[in-house]
């Protein structure tokens, strides 16, 4: 470990107090990919494209909107504030770097699920290299 | 997407019903790490190691047993059983080999925070394809 103090996981979220979830994450990116064709989302639409129940999308709004990531209206309708947009363009760049460095590395073995799990654990210095590497 | 069905990561964990957590992940690691040196490791040294309570490393050292990873003596003595020993030499692999690769990308801004967050959502095949990359 190199004289470095050793964390598992759990250990590292606790000491950087990781507000935003990996699941966050995915609704942000979610969110943002659709309300760049289209402003609003409704909660429907969007439990339907995570394939979650409906239910948890409410839940899930409802913490978004008091970390100020979503404005939430009524009959349902979501929206990224600008904060939410800032997050959702990083996701979103970091899901598509990503894709294309893993379908480079792994070619016909590349799997989305590859992409999906990691994403969120990687930083955005990483997202920076990995794009230098591409474009060469 | 592209036409395949999205999940959340909690969703994919789910759909996979993984058995071993990234903290079991990080224990097993850890264990095989210090075996390769001596054979046993007691439960308080292993909390030392992992900066956990021993109480944490107790309740995690019997839930390892019931999966047939580690065997585990009086006196707090654990060591690998052979399926603890493989799984462990993947985990020491995996990580030696993102520990390099990512020494090569983000030079003197490689974190080893990154390597540990990201090594347990690695798969097999993206091992290999990047210890070629290394290699090269």
């Amino acid at each position: 470990m190199e004289n470095e103090k050793y964390y598992t996981l759990t250990g590292y979220k606790r000491k950087n107090q990781d507000i935003i979830t990996e699941t966050m994450e995915d609704y942000i990116e979610m969110i943002y990919r659709n309300t760049i064709k289209k402003e609003e989302i409704s909660v429907k639409d969007l439990s339907l494209l995570l394939n979650v129940r409906p239910s948890s999308v409410s839940k899930m709004i409802s913490k978004l909107h008091k970390l100020d990531i979503v404005n939430f209206k009524k009959y349902g309708h979501i929206s990224l504030t600008s904060k939410g947009k800032s997050l959702g363009m990083f996701y979103l760049d970091r899901h598509n770097t990503l894709t294309i460095f893993f379908k480079l590395l792994n070619k016909d073995k590349f799997t989305l699920e590859q992409v999906e799990k990691i994403e969120h654990f990687v930083d955005k210095i990483t997202v920076y290299n990995i794009k230098q590497i591409i474009n060469r």
